[in-house]
């Protein structure tokens, strides 16, 4: 088995990014997957093709894509990514889209197609907190998911697809307002590979499927 | 024209519900609009069929429903609703669905027909504090929303429709920990007025119908 | 009875100060008790002379000091105010000490002597939240505190003094990010009314008196 | 150089105090100093005894004592403790004082005798966030800090003494509501061992005391 992660590029003035940063962490082999790390532009219109690249190159059997989320205190995994481009700062290309559809003719939202539950389940019992989300934002994190999800919905269902976000690295959160909550990157990486390794083991006619839900 | 404004009954052992309270402090009548009031059962099997009732017997030209979103500061504007019931708490007739699709033949998601900017727009420049979400959560609250615009989309779709969520009044965060934001009812029916008044403004062929989004 | 009540001028960008504008709004007699108010610059060297001034000039049987917390979101009663100045940013007249004694020959910190308690049991009686709080700060806020009391302590024994502290205006919060906490001026107004009226109706030999304990 | 630092027993239905723990995982040499641990009972009544018996045993030349602060993003350095127990919940022992003085015949506060800056920027600029607080709060860790402070004061005034609180550890946190920040054990540990390696490394004579404050 084999599964691609990704992580963006730092974006918002940062100088690094907490999502590449853990990926950098993991061993290259988690409960007897391959792992294939991916640097991915922080940019709407060059992040989904990058991502698509990497899925003709690699053939993964599951993508993990991770971004940053500052603000929230824990990893959070993404249910759903919708149909919306709106950008409260320019991304790394300078563009900053207001109000606009992902794809003119794409469906409102996508639902992650990642065990989301046993990835939340297996974090915690190691000790981490974790907690499903039902909002990937509307900037380029959430365009990367809908896009991942579209493109695999089309053209590889059989690749579980999804998204992770963690919080701010600690090294982050040093210079920001008190109160600002922020992560190690060994407890980040710690969770992204327990969030593979949850991914490696559930099996893929989960109770989501049976109920017709892909959540 | 008429504008349907419904709010939920208290729910999660609270004695009031702020989105019906507020409701009862509004006018008869907002910028030349009919206003009427409804009062909706917190039950993700009978709340749909209940404002479903009063499409039919009122007629309405659009339909705003509010519901308390508790720790959140201001009033939000939902962008979209999602096909997904899961309950942390049993609603008032005991129902606690987990990762349920709220219809299995359902789309995924539907965004809002308010004109969410004009709104949220309207109560910044009275000195409201007013953000949009993209997050209903997945409780009754998101379900209403959902069946609403499903119903909409099905069967009326001259109706604009959507939801708001407002913080939990003073008088609920009294004995709640420090630190637990609240407003004032006065403050959540003025915002709930000029939610009202822009909606009755807004012209329906707005910028979001012109790119081809429907938020 | 008479209570001078103080607000202070607008601070570090703000074009309007809660505190002041809320104290606007009062009547001029509250529970039998003549009120005072008096607006003070935001000024370490300058807020305790112009209160001092109006302590002499109006001879008030207590003191009640009001100050805007942005952050806060509730109204905060002070119990104490600790012998150090540390500005995070310029006061109005651009001095920012660090890690100064506010009077090298004082105290390491003065209680409150208002009756905190009956003030925040009154203002939560009203349907308002109210919270006691252990840190006035350190920027000019506490120091008016902590200069009040001295002087009181020493020379007006007679006058109960203290602080309070507000949360942002609505106003103030409409452009700052999402999440920020604020409540509307007219229930600002309504818990410093209240405050003023738990202090005349306070017994002087409160439970804390007994005690031996002023707080 | 020998420094004695001390963490409380778990307390309020909580199973581990991730104070302790992370005392458990430090080195028994940091900077060239002796670190000598102990837990400490969360009772009002016994905390200081135990401390002030170690204090006898050990003739320490600084004391760091260390408590949980469920709900702060950071490890936090107090600057100050205020004589005030109030208790919002019942100590280990069942006592639960409100208002109360700590010492009816001690001063309103003390400030930390440990080197709070350098301690915070050491943390700083090793990459865990890091920030003074002026509230040590009204439980049992204010009350121990006071009292060593008071004690210190007056029979062993060549000793350095004050307070660090920390965070939940995240194994506390993974059943509490979403949004409870936490910390691991591994960068407590770390903070902690930062916060010794500062107070070794600056000089008795540091600006505060030049100062005339003790903070």
């Amino acid at each position: 088995m084999k599964i691609l992660m990704t992580g963006f590029e730092p974006f918002g003035g940062e100088t690094m990014n907490p999502a590449y940063e853990a990926l950098k962490l993991l061993p290259e082999n988690i409960a007897g997957a391959k792992i294939i790390r991916l640097q991915v532009p922080t940019a709407f219109s060059r992040c989904a093709p990058a991502v698509e690249e990497a899925l003709l190159a690699c053939r993964p059997d599951a993508v993990i894509c991770v971004g940053q989320a500052g603000g929230r205190t824990c990893v959070t995994v993404e249910r759903v990514a919708i149909n919306l481009a709106d950008a409260g700062l320019p991304d790394n290309l300078g563009a900053q889209p207001v109000d606009e559809p992902i794809r003119a003719d794409g469906p409102a939202a996508y639902f992650s197609t990642l065990p989301v539950r046993a990835i939340v389940k297996n974090i915690r019992e190691h000790g981490i907190p974790c907690q499903l989300s039902c909002s990937a934002g509307t900037y380029v994190c959430n365009c990367l998911m809908y896009e991942l999800l579209h493109r695999s919905a089309l053209f590889y269902p059989h690749i579980r697809a999804g998204f992770l976000h963690v919080p701010f690295a600690q090294e982050q959160a040093v210079d920001k307002p008190g109160g600002t909550p922020s992560a190690s990157l060994a407890t980040i990486a710690r969770a992204l590979e327990l969030a593979a390794e949850a991914v490696v083991k559930a099996p893929r006619d989960d109770l989501q499927e049976k109920k017709g839900l892909i959540c």
